[in-house]
């Protein structure tokens, strides 16, 4: 079957432009916090039984146009020999990466073996699906995680991160490198195991100016990009204050590159060029305002695309929040498939 | 007498390249520390002969060419009639506005009578300089301090203030401008009571697109410095993930434009043309580096600079983070001074 979102990924023609948001599967939805209070966060990421349910939820309530698998980037770096605490408050390493000897002692992991439960979950939403929409499978990107393995935590200015990497060449090298090795196996492990598209998130891509984003983000998402056997299953790449680092990720090999709300389509467009499609980006803060100010600003998204050209994938800038009204989120993917496509 | 940091920032000659640090004063300082273990933050804004004595620290320590004020940007809102609590896990506001009516409360305060501790801070400051290095006084741009009146404190997505705000237009110019009349007249008073240089922080010019800049940011903004009563004293505004904002930011009347560690200096020049002066902007965290490495960068940043031709005041592209080795941020003045100026 024919997918509108997979189609628009390669920026083939579509019946109308696809949407999904990140986040789609989270808090602000009644429906997937009464499974969360019965089980804590990483639970419901190993149980392949909620994690497909809770996927699978906003594709029945939304109508969108593609699932993406409810999971968390950091369990990679668990199975990677990393202690997780993953609670509300945010995620925790409580022993971060501080030498050399640390990072020596982490190991590849195997994926099926060690992160069966993602590929179990994937499987069972391909069947809970029945093919209605593709599924998205994902993971960090290898800046992203090793800043959190180095970190410990959440960061406003990642200084350990920066002064661990930046400071030692060699030791970020080995680092980056273990990580994009894990990154491949397991993508790989989730195409196989059904996954229809790949989105590597690289939420801190923003922590780097561009001469330093160029030596150690880059480079290992295009090495993890070329690692990957697909067939016909398109790459999304995504992180937050990429403005500066668009021309970059236009050239890693990814199919869809996805905007954060501060650059205008029509402007990113400028900056990629024309061989990727977009992913984006309505701002999620404007989910809280009244419909007809939501409707205006979705117009105007819709218009900056139509701009950029074929190749747009309806989403947010960014997650969608916490305390989001539910009718809003809806109302914006009826909206969205209301509109003419971008020819 | 003639100050290089006064010269660089209206792109006259200078015989080297002036050099300030936002949050020179602050916590990495031992002497600050050891102020503030006998007083609150709030304490030490609103006594001047404390306020005035940790702006001279880093004139002494550092051998930085300008003073920065001690001060919060949130101390006129407190002025303005809310309540405030600053404390070091981030200052809170515990009645954030919510309506229109909570606006209406709020008046404009007399800056001599209501904020008179900040202008006799500024005083003792330039007696206590005696003319070594000039004095710039601040203040937090409308938008930011709109943002945080609403949140009542920070905040990553700032979905209440941008709700209130763009949901409601009438509402966002009652709040926007109230707070530009009491920055005109805080400012002002400043100004009168001897700071040589303002700078404007738009600390969270970022969380906007820039066509929501366009109404929300930019606008107030230029009101705001057009109401100013200068007789050669500069106005620097300064923003954080402002890459998408700088043409804009050129635009406003401001005579320097701070530019984070996200946009490289020769990129910023191409957008903010050549009317103004750039400030900034080696990355906070490269503080933490081994001394060779910081001394790359460092010459990095001057080289852009280079490029970008005259006027350049050499910055951090955000503040000193706590914990900065002091003897870092020596090694850095000194390398800035050793270094010949741009032309």
């Amino acid at each position: 079957m024919v997918h509108r979102f997979i189609e628009a990924c390669y920026r083939r023609p579509v019946d109308r432009t696809p949407i999904w948001l990140m986040r789609q599967a989270g808090r602000y939805l009644p429906e997937y916090r009464a499974i969360r209070a019965k089980v804590s966060f990483l639970e419901l990421c190993k149980t392949p039984d909620l994690a497909a349910e809770v996927t699978l939820q906003p594709v029945d309530i939304l109508g969108v146009d593609a699932a993406i698998l409810f999971s968390d980037i950091l369990v990679v770096c668990e199975a990677m020999g990393m202690q997780l605490i993953l609670e509300d408050q945010g995620p925790q390493f409580p022993a971060p990466l501080q030498l050399l000897a640390d990072i020596e002692k982490l190991h590849v992991p195997d994926p099926e073996a060690e992160l069966g439960y993602v590929m179990e979950a994937i499987r069972r939403v391909r069947r809970g699906l029945a093919d209605r929409v593709p599924l998205i499978g994902f993971c960090g990107a290898p800046w992203t995680l090793a800043a959190y393995m180095v970190e410990g935590k959440t960061s406003r200015s990642f200084e350990k991160a920066k002064a661990l990497l930046m400071g030692d060449e060699k030791l970020a090298h080995a680092l980056l490198s273990k990580i994009t090795d894990s990154l491949i196996l397991y993508l790989n492990a989730q195409l196989a195991a059904g996954a229809q598209a790949v989105q590597i998130f690289d939420s801190w891509a923003g922590a780097l100016g561009p001469e330093d984003y160029a030596r150690f983000g880059a480079p290992y998402l295009a090495r993890l990009i070329a690692g990957l056997k697909r067939e016909g299953q398109p790459v999304i790449v995504f992180g937050v204050e990429t403005g500066e680092l668009l021309v970059q990720l236009a050239k890693i090999g990814a199919d869809v590159v996805g905007i954060d709300w501060r650059v205008p389509l029509d402007a990113a467009r400028r900056r990629v060029g024309a061989s990727v499609a977009l992913q984006g980006n309505l701002d999620p803060a404007t989910l809280f305002l009244p419909l007809p100010e939501l409707q205006k600003r979705v117009a105007r998204v819709l218009a900056l695309a139509d701009r950029a050209g074929p190749g747009h994938i309806f989403n947010l800038g960014h997650g969608v929040l916490p305390g989001t009204p539910v009718e809003n989120v809806k109302a914006l993917v009826e909206l969205v498939h209301a509109h003419p496509p971008s020819r």
